[in-house]
Parts: C-alpha cells; sequence; structure tokens
C-alpha cells in the first residue's frame, strides 16, 4: 500500500503516524513544500514577542525522526501541483510523478493577502516568522500597524507591543474577534488600549503599503489550499475548502482530506464549518489517516474552541454567540455574568462567563468566558457540553470541583447557567 | 406557606433563598443549632494555615442579610430535636414547637468520632476551628498527628506543617483519598513525606488520645445527620443519610431534604450514593427549596467530582476509578498518561490524567487529574462527560480548546483517552 500524505504539519504528520501504526508495512511518503516540518505554527507570535527564544523550539519533531522511529519517508521542499485521480497519480512541481493508492491532503491554508513589499508582513509560517524577526532586529522599527482583528492580529499586536513598539490595530468591521459581540470588543478594546495599543475599528485599510508605519502586519485571514483536489475534481464548500464525510474522505476515491484545507460538521449547526484551527488538524489528521490505512474512523466534528491571551487577558469561545446563533436561524437567548473564580483569600480574579442557547429547545449553542485568568478549562467544560448535546437545565447541574485554592463552590459557568435558565423559562 | 428550613450552612440557605424568588409571601424560618450561618466550611483548613486571617473572610452572609434583603428570618441556636409530620410540626430542644407546611432538612453531617480530651480536635465547625487556633497559638505545640487520609485529614497535615509543626499522618487503610489506586496514594506520599509529613498507611488509630502528639486531629469521615427524619419515619439508605427523590423529597409528606443529611443519585453508578460536598449541597439546597415552594424542579445527581491541594500537589477526582467500578460491578479499564499541559517555553507543567471506561460500552465511568498544576478544568470536563455518558470514543475526539500560553495542541485529556481507547477497541 503506498500512501501519499501532502503537507508536513499537523495534519499531514497525524494522519501519516496513525497511517503507520495500523498499518505497519504501507510505503508512506510525506510531501512538504516548505523546508520545514512539524512546526508549532500557533507558537510563531511568542517567537517574535520573545517567549519562544527559537524557532526550533516550536519544531516537535525531525524528518529523521520520522524516517528511523516510524519508517515514514519526508521529502521537503517537494510541492504537489496537480492530482490524477483516475491514475491515482499526484505530480510534483519538478515534473516527478508519484503513484499511491491512498492520498491525504493536509496542504493547511495560506494567508488570503500577500504582499510584495519590504515593510509588509504575514506571520504564517516559519519564514514568515523569520523575516519579520530580522526586520525587527535589523531596522530598529518604532512603529506598526495591524491589518486585522482575529487571533493572529491581535497576538501579534500584543507582541509587538512587548517589543516596543508603537501599535495601531486595523480592522474593516465593527468587531474584534469572530464572536461578534459588542461586549467582548469594547472589553478587548480598552484592554488595548491600556497597553497603548490604539484601535481603529470599522477601518478597512484598502492598500497596506500607504500606511506610514516601519512595519506592516497583515492578517486578515485565511484561504484552504484546496485548489489543486479542487482542480481535479474534488467538491468543496461555500468557503472554498475542501467537503468531507465523517471518515475524512473527499469525492476523489482514494483521497482523503484532513486540517485547514477542509470543512468539518460544526456540532451545534450540524452543518459543513470552516474553522482552520490546529487542535482540529491534529485530531482530524488522525482519522484521515486511519481511514487512508484502511481502517474505519470517524471525526464527528468541532464546535470551534478557541483561545487566546491578549495584552494579559484570556478569551476563549466555543460554538456560537447569540449574533451568530440568530444568523444560523436559532431563537438565541444570551446570558452573562461576573463573578470570582476563586475566593478572596486566594487572590481569585474576576471571569466573566456568557453562555447562549435556543429558545425553543434550551439547548446550549455557544459560550465566551474571559478575564485575567485562564478561561481553557472553563471553556473545555461548555465545549464538552454543545458536543454532548446538553441543555441549559442540565449544564446549570453539572457536577464541577470546588476547593478554595482552586474554585467558588457555585461556579461562574454554573451561576451563568442559573441566569439563563432565568431567561429560557 | 409556611416553610421551615432546619440548618443554615450551604443546603439551607441555598434552599431558603431560592423559596423566596419562587413564592414572594411565604413565611420562610431557617433554624440554625449553631451561632454563625453562611461559613463556607472548606476554608477552614485555611484559616488553620493562615491563608485566612479572620472566619470573618469565610462568611459569606449574615443573618440580618437574610432578614433585611430577602425577608428570610434566621434563628440562631435553635435546634431541632423532633418532628412531628403528621402535624406538621418541629420540636425545637427548648420545647417550643413550629408548625410547617413545608419543611426542608439540611442539618449536614457531623464528625463521626468526636473526643473529649484537650488534645484532640475536630474540624468541622466554626467553634472546632478556633479551638485549634487557640491551642496552636497558645500552648506553642512542636507535633501533631492527623487521624485519617481523606480531605480533611490530608488538607489539615499541610495547613499544620505550614504552621511549622512536625506531622504525622495515620490512615487505617492501604489508601489517601478515596480515589483507592496505589499509584495515587504513592504519588501522594512521596509529595507529603518532601514536605516532612511521615505518612503511616495501613495503621488503625485505635485511641488517637494515646498518640504521643501535642496535638491531634481526627478526621475519619462523617456520619449524616439524618437521625430525627429517621426517628419520625423518614427512610434512609445505606449509608444512614436520607433518601430523597430526584425532588428532593423525602418519604414523609412536606419534608424535603438537600446536602449532606442525603443520598443522591450517582451519575456513573445510577444509584444512590452518599457523598457529602458543599457544590452537591448548594444545588440540592436550590432544588429543595424550589419544590418546597411549589415549584418542580429537578437535581440530576452527582459524579463525586472534588478536588484538593495538599503540599503544592493538586489532585481531583470525578466518578469511579477502576477499582471502585469493579466493586461496583463494571469492567472496567483505565488507562493513565502524564504529559506537559502547556509548552516548556510557557514553563508547563507535568499533568498526570487517568481515565477509567467499561469495556463492555466503552462508558466513561471516572477520571482522575493530578500534577502541580490546578487540575480543576480539567477534572470538570471530565465530570461533564460522564454526566452526558460520553464513551471514551467520543471524550477523545472533543474540540478542546489551545493556544500555546494555556495548553498544548493534543490535550492530556485526549491524550489519556487515545490511550484508553487503544485497550478498549
Amino acid at each position: 500500500m503506498r500512501l501519499l500524505v501532502v503537507g508536513g504539519v499537523a495534519a499531514g504528520l497525524s494522519a501519516a503516524s496513525r497511517a503507520r501504526r495500523l498499518d505497519p508495512h504501507a510505503e508512506i511518503t510525506v510531501l512538504e513544500k516548505g523546508q520545514r516540518i512539524s512546526y508549532g505554527a500557533c507558537g510563531l507570535p511568542y517567537l517574535i514577542e520573545g517567549q519562544v527564544r527559537d524557532i526550533g523550539e516550536l519544531t516537535v519533531y525531525t524528518p529523521e525522526f520520522f524516517e528511523k522511529e516510524r519508517d515514514i519517508r519526508v521529502r521537503t521542499g517537494a510541492e504537489v501541483t496537480a492530482l490524477h485521480p483516475a491514475r491515482r497519480e499526484a505530480v510534483l512541481s519538478s515534473g516527478e510523478r508519484l503513484g499511491y493508492d491512498a492520498l491525504v491532503w493536509a496542504a493547511g491554508a495560506r494567508p488570503r493577502e500577500r504582499f510584495d513589499d519590504p515593510r509588509l508582513f504575514s506571520l504564517h509560517t516559519d519564514v514568515d516568522a523569520r523575516r519579520l524577526q530580522e526586520a525587527l532586529a535589523g531596522g530598529k522599527p518604532k512603529s506598526a500597524a495591524v491589518v486585522g482583528g482575529g487571533y493572529i492580529g491581535l497576538e501579534m499586536a500584543g507582541a509587538l507591543r512587548a517589543r516596543g513598539l508603537e501599535v495601531e490595530l486595523y480592522d474593516r468591521g465593527p468587531h474584534l474577534l469572530h464572536w461578534n459581540e459588542t461586549w467582548l470588543t469594547e472589553a478587548l478594546t480598552a484592554r488595548l488600549e491600556e497597553y497603548r495599543v490604539r484601535v481603529h475599528l470599522n477601518s478597512p485599510v484598502v492598500s497596506p503599503a500607504s500606511l506610514p508605519h516601519d512595519v506592516v502586519l497583515t492578517a486578515v485571514g485565511l484561504s484552504p489550499n484546496a485548489e489543486i483536489p479542487a482542480a481535479a475534481g474534488a467538491e468543496t464548500g461555500r468557503s472554498g475548502a475542501l467537503l468531507v464525510n465523517e471518515f475524512c474522505e473527499t469525492s476523489l476515491a482514494g483521497v482523503y482530506a484532513a486540517g485547514d484545507c477542509c470543512e468539518t460538521m460544526h456540532a451545534v449547526t450540524r452543518a459543513p464549518a470552516w474553522v482552520p484551527l490546529g487542535t482540529t488538524a491534529n485530531k482530524m489528521g488522525r482519522v484521515a489517516g486511519a481511514n487512508a490505512a484502511g481502517g474505519r474512523e470517524r471525526f464527528p466534528g468541532i464546535a470551534g474552541t478557541a483561545v487566546v491571551r491578549i495584552a494579559g487577558l484570556g478569551i476563549a469561545t466555543t460554538g456560537l454567540s447569540a449574533s451568530l446563533a440568530t444568523g444560523a436561524g436559532f431563537d438565541a437567548v444570551a446570558a452573562r455574568i461576573t463573578k470570582r473564580e476563586k475566593p478572596p483569600y486566594f487572590r481569585g480574579r474576576r471571569a466573566t462567563v456568557e453562555l447562549v442557547a435556543d429558545r425553543r429547545t434550551a439547548r446550549l449553542l455557544g459560550g465566551c468566558v474571559t478575564g485575567d485568568i485562564d478561561p481553557t478549562g472553563r471553556i473545555n467544560v461548555i465545549a464538552t457540553a454543545l458536543q454532548a448535546q446538553l441543555t441549559a437545565h442540565q449544564f446549570a447541574q453539572l457536577d464541577l470541583a470546588y476547593a478554595p485554592p482552586y474554585a467558588t463552590v457555585m461556579d461562574p459557568l454554573l451561576v451563568a447557567a442559573q441566569q439563563l435558565i432565568k431567561l429560557l423559562d
């Protein structure tokens, strides 16, 4: 069995490793168009900030590791430019043709906009990061503009500010992050302004090169690297990303897909959604790899859970906000509370929890947790509840842990749920 | 409507407050046998340790607050000594008789053993705490024995050690805590010994007064304060605690019960269980109060989720360990992994996660999270999964949050679940 895996970061390497576990004899080759595999791209902002000293710290595995430990061939600098699904062949930019019995397309995504200008930067790959590092070290820039108020834009605004630059952040729309709620945008803007990042909302930047800053970082979203399978006939969704079924199969026989190049089922809307995140890429990659190697595993989909820390403020979301839920056809109702997460004598900070439910069914649809806290544990509880289809009433009765060093007897999650129930009943 | 609530700590005050919300006109009286209401008893070890300066910091509400803000009468020093359910009367130790239309029994629990000896202490009430504080301040004791290796015993061993005493801990059985697993007992014992608490397992202390230490704290478990309703005919379970249905109704008409004096449904075994904890007391109290005031709410039961910090080590459990699950008739299989919870460049510590499932159904039965970490968020995810009846396979696909400051791309919870699946498949 010849398995080709296209892409050597999260989804691709998970797929290759999992395939090897299921089939000790398969001939497995990973094709990575870049020079580096297996780096934690989510750590790149912290490389710029200085928390990570060297990109090597972000590299989990080397090609040698895969060759020696897992008998997986890794070819870097190998870019696939076409697929011939009828012949089960992939074509490299060199013209070389590689046959396969199964192929996992895990080519990720790319910044929607890239510019060829020495003052303009993206932060998507290790190459991008190195270029920006060099610019920061060499030119002693004093001011930076960040275009785009999503995760990367916000993390980078924080990172550049931490490096001492004057930073201005531009977003075309009225909101920061994708939760699309005014209260959250206001809280985050206030924190950024305290941190002396100037925030410009409703401010489309038509021509980033015209901004007067020494450094301009654009982070206005991603495009899925789906064109090559699509040209070979693979179906794509509304986002342009590949459509896959729960077995991570594309519409091309023998071609699986995983990660940022795919749509997957959203646990709340039960419709395909494109939410490119490393966690999903890893889990989908495992399933795609297992099935490419003859298994029959399911990927049930995602809740869109994400967390970010910006200027010390933790923000986590999962599922749908009220406005997103309304847009998806739910009769959405939201409750928001702020409460200490630990007793004062353990220096408890205030956590804000927002929960969203459907008025008709009382089912939870989403949640947001924020504050000068680590919001991860609480957002994961909400994500679990979303994936288990719990109602607000069931959520309010969850048996959560309490001890004074860690929590309060009635957790903010439960208080928010009680508030939500009042609006539902 | 006359509502009597017996007990003025967690369950009782939750019941009274919730009843008031549902019935603005009810005549509500809380009877508390002690002198202080609404204190966070779980904070008492931290009062002894010194983290909490004064017991006032543990007091959430005063009787005056309840009278003024909620129109709830609070009588301290009022001990109920009998119930006459046919006449719907409660009798106080003074002989006074109080009629009721509905009564919520929320009298809590008490230490199973108490001793009348100046060197012997319990830590259950504010009075116990004050007595121990005075002994520590006055007599300059140098050595302490703690009898009992449950939560309170362990927290107190830590607290007394933090106060500078030489501490020895005795437990009659082979395990510390109730998870009943050797690996956890060994990890905890190692930590306590590092902290210079000497641990003696399999060491029943028949006569605490015979121990040579300056201070002897006994914490060998609780007994439910259920005798008075039981004498009036209320059914009790195997533990001696009151049996209630999902509406928190006892077998006596008009008498509800909540908190440490009751059994409640265990989410995993689906059988009544007695797990006295403040979180349950608060939630059950709300349901009992709502129903006593004419509502019809359900309390679905508990997973037995608990967390504790001992000598810096966080330990959290929920549901059943493998040995407990086997004892309950499951074909239990457990997987345990240790993994960093954050990237090294954010000083991630190692978290150990144990997950238990039923081999026949793959349903999760329990989990334990421990390490030099806050285990609360992760144990709450497992608790949510238990209450939602998720399988190990569903759990392994949960969409959990990731960002370098807070988490790793493949959370220890998911890695443990993958390990568990290997044992199940």
